[in-house]
């Protein structure tokens, strides 16, 4: 039988890297194509003796309905963390949790936008949100991301000329795949155009906290007194993201709209998730394992980094060190063949993903690679770049 | 700030069944409007032991990220049950797990449906997945349901008529909220009549499983030689609603899109929580769990119409009592005015769900409520009926 998909979906393809993912799951493969936390990094001595507390004291709130905002406080917990240490959400602001922080892209693009609508993204960018935002039939346009983060001139024109624009979709922070910053400078100027021209920000802050040196900008949200910032976190990088937790910090009116979307796609996100957070929150010293995470991460980078140095000066590749996040973005000259150089490399038995992967537009030209240094062990990391350079090689 | 919303979810109001628990959900309030398990009908000692296994033995299984169609031996051991036990899925069926069945309405009516499509739903029906429907902008025709499940002619007569039908959703057994369960005369009858007209079928069977009397009869799954049924199953009934899981057993090509629908919404549903149910379907007799909690449930359903059987006998309410699943239907005469004895009910101090919250269409007439038995302790059952019963008299 020939079977009828809609419009919006017919053409979405799986993820490159989650199909890559797969394709590279077999053991021996080097996954420097992953996203995923350094097992090490995962707090499983508190998961344990929480998991075990509250399914002894209160195992019926563990298993049965809740309500689709999330577990109340946890809610205000998140809340008044983010109020207190960034100065983000006003009395006119709300949090709801979600089923991670896709599931904030999912929301935002189901409740603000018509299909043929418009969203600019940085590009490359996030090849998830994408996906999600093409799921919902809406034109993406692409801003070109540079070492201080999108081109806001570029912005300012598809502004003035593009109709229907709904929102503007960013990383501010250690972008994926990029791995940049954006600039305080730029963030101004983001929020100010965006006003300007009655526009929301989605602002995507799941690296946030993920800082090995120097520190992280202020939240675009933090500078948000007119309401029309929806910001988008996550517990998946700092606590684990297999429990899928993540939240919207965004105007009461959207939330509540977002609210009645999300009860109608999932109910709720699992309560047992929502509980053990909460309790991880307010019983264990959180700035001390991400301090701890970042140490982790800061020594793989270095390993990374370091391994790569040799070929940056020969000028076999190019990148910027990123100051924090998990991703490192590789520039290789343009006369070299970069699909041939992610099939070579795969060959050797490492698996990077393609930059063309996270464009915007389906034939936008990419010579970078993404390379991800959370997921291998340091041995793999050493190992990787050598055969990675060696791929380079031909 | 004025917030522009999507057409399709701009109308979209919360769930009046949500609303009302929340606005019932002060103690004191005999809860007849929800549909939660009850708490004793959870497996907490096997839900600790699992956990606690798990947690030693496979930590970062429990945590880090997993794939989009769900965890693997889940799936197969699903997929194997449903075959050997109810001769649902063939060779070209597929099966994904999803963050509760609520997640299948949504992936079904977010890859098959164009705004502007059509859905034929019983009506009355479950109002979380007509509103999920509406969150897609889709068109809603209602088939009148009788005691032996939908009016076949008048669905007949709908497919003959409407134009781009991408579905019937039904929910075939205990439904929710008539109680009443489709003959397997009628189940040909859908099945047939679909096959003919080119249009599928989504099925919804959470309370297959809450067999108080009889046997349940064959699904429409079991009839499927031809791949066109969507079969949604769940362990919110059997398990824990509060682990959010459930799955779709389609045609491969479905549940291909419905991935890739997925992966865009969530990533994949919390992977500790496919652990858990996995362990307990390999490790426990699930079985003889299943048939204590169909213990419990039938003698609240005898409690509850019990109560009410003199009210039955007086003509003050008619219901059919319900041979599964957790609600009963009380129609009332058609001179009383329901709205009115669901406000009386609650300012004595029993929540109802008003019929009319079920219907597919905005003005269609309804003198029912909805009863749930499987919340109130028995205590709140007998209360309850005497003060609901009252609030009938005025």
């Amino acid at each position: 039988m020939e079977y009828y998909f809609s419009a919006k979906t017919r053409s979405l393809a799986p993820s490159a890297i989650r199909e890559i993912l797969k394709a590279t799951s077999q053991p021996g493969v080097i996954p420097f194509a992953a996203g995923n936390p350094a097992p090490e990094a995962f707090p499983v001595d508190a998961v344990r003796e929480i998991s075990a507390r509250l399914l002894e004291r209160r195992p019926v709130d563990c298993l049965q309905y809740s309500i689709t905002e999330g577990y109340t406080p946890l809610r205000e917990r998140v809340r008044t963390d983010l109020r207190g240490r960034l100065r983000l959400g006003t009395d006119g602001d709300s949090l709801i949790i979600t089923s991670g922080a896709q599931q904030v892209m999912d929301l935002a693009a189901k409740v603000l936008c018509d299909e043929g609508d418009c969203v600019i993204c940085e590009t490359p960018s996030f090849i998830g949100s994408l996906n999600t935002f093409r799921s919902y039939g809406v034109r993406l346009r692409g801003v070109p991301l540079q070492a201080d983060g999108m081109d806001v001139d570029v912005l300012e024109r598809i502004l003035r000329t593009e109709r229907n624009v709904r929102f503007i979709y960013t990383i501010p922070n250690y972008q994926n795949p990029g791995g940049c910053t954006m600039s305080l400078a730029k963030r101004r100027r983001v929020y100010e155009l965006a006003l300007a021209h009655g526009v929301l920000i989605l602002e995507d802050n799941p690296y946030g906290e993920l800082c090995y040196e120097g520190e992280t900008p202020p939240c675009i949200k933090s500078l948000d007194s007119e309401g029309i910032v929806v910001y988008a976190g996550s517990f998946s990088k700092v606590l684990a993201p297999g429990i899928r937790v993540g939240y919207a910090l965004a105007p009461q009116a959207i939330t509540a709209k977002m609210t009645v979307g999300k009860q109608a796609s999932d109910v709720h996100s699992a309560i047992f998730s929502q509980l053990l957070v909460e309790a991880w929150l307010a019983d264990y010293d959180v700035p001390a394992h991400i301090r701890n995470i970042c140490d982790i991460y800061r020594a793989k980078r270095d390993l990374m980094c370091g391994g790569l140095s040799a070929a940056q000066k020969s000028g076999a590749l190019h990148f910027q060190k990123p100051q924090g996040g998990l991703f490192l973005w590789c520039e290789l000259p343009a006369e070299r063949d970069m699909p041939g150089v992610v099939r070579t490399a795969l060959a050797r038995g490492v698996a990077v993903v393609p930059g063309s992967a996270f464009a915007v537009a389906a034939g936008e030209c990419s010579h970078a690679v993404r390379l991800n240094f959370s997921t291998p062990t340091d041995d793999q990391l050493r190992r990787g770049v050598t055969l990675f350079c060696r791929a380079l090689e031909g």
